[in-house]
């Protein structure tokens, strides 16, 4: 029934704690980071913690999972997605990888390459494993869920689509949007019926339900984990609805200063401000 | 000037050693692993480590480096093999990503998922990075190697073709031969002339040499670490020729008990023998 962050110290380490309202409880002394509290099974008994309270407006924000050892992100995992794609549905889920070194919490830049004209936001709700899960069926998939976060794939499109294989434009540092916080799938209730928004400059461009994900929660998860096991931390980026600026007519590239907001209910809104970089 | 090894001891752990010719030295008193030697550009200095040898043929081998952060696999990468597979060359290397826990070592089984009917060899030439890279150009691209190993990224076709990203089909458990050792850069001089042959229970499978890479050594690492840094460790997995079982006539898949080798000139010969696990 909680909320949890991770964040830096002024020193630039990783602190962790739990989010109530406008203050973080600092839990480091508990658990070195929020993915080894999951692996322990200590944030229940955390729904409580009050220790060493810091103003939420005087931290900075890390990825909610700052190291995970896989980041699974699910492709063309809403129907308005695949028909803006223009391409038949495909047979089984499209997965693909990204680092954890590309991830940015929120606040953060979204850093876009100088080389690249084609620089994209993709809104999606992602999900933190709570167990080892290796050939977990789905009826037991939810068992393996921490609990949900806002996450936005930002992706290079001229790099994705340069060959077959995406992994080109989707793992660039700082493209990995991923907060603000944890929220415990006790206290998310009914995962299908969160809804995303994605804003760019307060323009909506992207709408979607989770109920609508083609490949559903307990598919995606018995899926993966029958090809590759999961550890507690290790995250699955669940899919973006239609809407993105590769497929707008003209096409809505984000170029330096613009602001993107990615908001699902219950989880909170992730905002990031496009920076060039070279 | 040397090769080294990583390997099991009988407690499980993981230790890792100068090899010369049947006799490992085991050097793991003078850092944990072999990426952490690397690292410490410690390499040469073991050039004629001879304390606490072990003989090769009591140790049971581990992947060459068992834990990388990154394994980078580029696709497509011999005209040979994109010949049959029928498709225009790419206008850009295909990258793709396989997981440290998929890997084992020399003389360890090949996994078969029971539920593939596509099961297939890829053999392939690994280069091993020795410093942080990022953003390398491609007259600076061999500084960052350490050396090269054989490599065989073991591919369950059926879930890699289901959709249009491979991973499904690229990192199962036991799937990423990587041995028997690693051989530094200087010990091997001119990459480009070392030659690669697979088997298939002794019938020559695949031929290739490096020299025939369609996009080189110093292009791949400048490509990659444009996009992605990469740490002394990490693997890149340069590609495989012409004559994988998926494009015979008829298919020739590899089954139960099969013994799949890959030699590499310089580099010795890493051995799996496929076992159907469900």
């Amino acid at each position: 029934m909680s909320k949890f962050v991770s964040y830096y110290r002024a020193d630039h380490s990783i602190a962790w704690g739990r989010l109530d309202a406008e203050t973080v409880y600092d839990a480091t002394p508990t658990a070195p980071s929020l993915a080894e509290a999951i692996a322990a099974d200590a944030l229940d008994s955390l729904a409580h913690y009050t220790d060493r309270p810091v103003a939420l407006s005087d931290v900075r924000l890390a990825p909610v999972i700052p190291e995970p050892g896989k980041i699974i992100c699910i492709g063309v995992n809403y129907r308005t997605h695949q028909e803006e794609i223009g391409k038949a549905a495909p047979q089984a889920p499209v997965v693909f990888a990204r680092y954890a070194d590309s991830q940015m919490g929120h606040g953060e830049d979204a850093l876009k390459p100088a080389d690249s004209a084609q620089f994209d936001y993709e809104g999606e709700m992602a999900l933190v494993i709570s167990k080892p899960a290796h050939q977990v069926s789905k009826a037991e998939a939810y068992d393996h869920v921490a609990g949900y976060a806002v996450y936005n794939d930002f992706s290079v499109r001229d790099w994705q689509r340069a060959a077959s294989q995406w992994l080109p434009g989707k793992t660039w540092p700082g493209t990995g949007g991923f907060g603000p916080c944890l929220v415990t799938a006790d206290e998310v209730g009914d995962v299908t019926e969160l809804e995303l928004t994605t804003r760019v400059n307060g323009e909506v461009r992207q709408r979607g339900k989770v109920a609508d994900l083609i490949n559903d929660i307990p598919s995606i998860i018995e899926y993966v984990t029958a090809f590759t096991p999961l550890s507690p931390g290790d995250v699955i980026v669940t899919g973006t609805p239609g809407g993105v600026g590769l497929f707008m007519e003209p096409p809505g590239f984000i170029v330096d200063g613009d602001v993107v907001e990615v908001e699902v209910s219950k989880l909170g809104t992730l905002r990031n401000t496009v920076r060039d970089v070279s």
